[in-house]
């Protein structure tokens, strides 16, 4: 896929994917520099001095067919083409861990907010959403190129792996009814998040501390991406995560 | 558009608006029964006990033909026809206000999330994305039925209809970082959210104490729905609304 002839819509199992938009490209650009392939520019674009600055010896290849071939609008302006790598989580770092994720636009949504709050390790338990796909990559902003994100085939594989992690798990009928006062302190803690429409199954509460975000019985239950959003902002502040 | 022949594709200047599929649908039969002029019903769904009990003599109308005509899935299985209503926002309760949402999806996700965390009133400044698509209500999951929404020209309009409500903007630069400690308590407020692409101007600073949600640097911006999230969650804990 280095051949710009090449490029194709993303499929779930090629090796590469790509950024669409100036500022998912200048975030691949900053972050990964050695996975980029190429860089390909619409012909309405003007070169912009902060690509030109950070591109170093990658491509730039202006194409206007390219951004056709993807069904992309010309307003996309930038791709960047890169290979998909591996990551590992931080031991000593807190965790988000997201159960079965199922919408890409969410996905991407959390990454890009648990960064903003101070988080940089993210266990993804399969199946999932595909955080390569270009989609996820946009809704994140290209934080998904700031993150260590790693996938695992169970909750049991993971928590294997990271025993000495304070497992906080979010449940409607959760134990601890979350505020700063009810707020865990802990050296080390994972937060882990059901999927969109079926949750945490009862088995969950067996692994840890279920918490509950407080809501009104007016709504049957909280987008995922807020309660991330909530679960993760509330547990930063209280552990200093520096925000 | 009561008339079933008659049902078209939403479109912003129609009177009426629909519900698709079975959450959506019964919470506008329990709130709005009076708004409502037909219930769709595909083949392949199930009569429901519930739907039976709240339709009362809302017509029930088996027709799988106007499922494709609205380019709607099968297993959308059910379509409320309602007319759109006025609603006026209430003088002593305190206020959401979003001005000039852009995006369907995001204006569905905060109706549903502010009325989890206790919200009855939602200010919208125009121009805005359609509360009435059938998208935003949608991603509501039926909660704008239960919310009283009003439309404003201006944030100027609002203001002087509500001059009791100390209001607090939400920018990036402002002087409150918030954090439960540090959320204001108040008897009446308004929490205000600016635009998804260009939040809000710096004139806001001067119509009430700007508050900041803490992020770091990693970040340019959290997505809006996230933003409203943290802010009517942080202030509806400080100021008890009962969730």
């Amino acid at each position: 896929m280095t051949n710009n002839s090449r490029i194709k819509p993303y499929k779930k199992q090629y090796n590469d994917s790509y950024t669409i938009g100036p500022y998912p490209t200048i975030e691949l650009l900053k972050n990964k520099p050695d996975a980029v392939h190429a860089i390909y520019i619409h012909s309405k674009y003007k070169a912009d001095a902060v690509i030109e600055s950070l591109r170093g010896d990658i491509p730039l290849v202006m194409d206007d067919k390219v951004f056709n071939r993807l069904g992309l609008p010309e307003n996309s302006y930038l791709i960047g083409v890169f290979q998909k790598y591996q990551m590992e989580l931080e031991k000593h770092q807190p965790h988000i861990v997201l159960v079965n994720p199922s919408d890409m636009g969410n996905l991407g949504t959390i990454i890009r907010t648990v960064l903003g709050f101070g988080y940089h390790n993210l266990a993804i338990i399969t199946p999932a959403a595909d955080m390569w796909n270009p989609k996820a990559i946009r809704a994140s902003m290209g934080a998904v190129f700031k993150m260590k994100i790693q996938c695992f085939d169970s909750f049991h594989v993971y928590r294997e792996r990271f025993h000495q992690h304070q497992i906080y798990p979010f449940m409607l009928g959760g134990d601890i009814k979350l505020s700063y006062e009810t707020c865990p302190q802990r050296e080390l803690f994972s937060l882990v998040f059901g999927n969109e429409a079926s949750g945490l199954d009862d088995s969950y509460h067996s692994v840890g501390e279920a918490i509950q975000i407080p809501q009104t019985k007016e709504v049957d239950s909280l987008n995922l991406a807020v309660a991330v959003a909530i679960g993760s902002f509330i547990f930063s502040l209280k552990n200093s995560l520096n925000i």
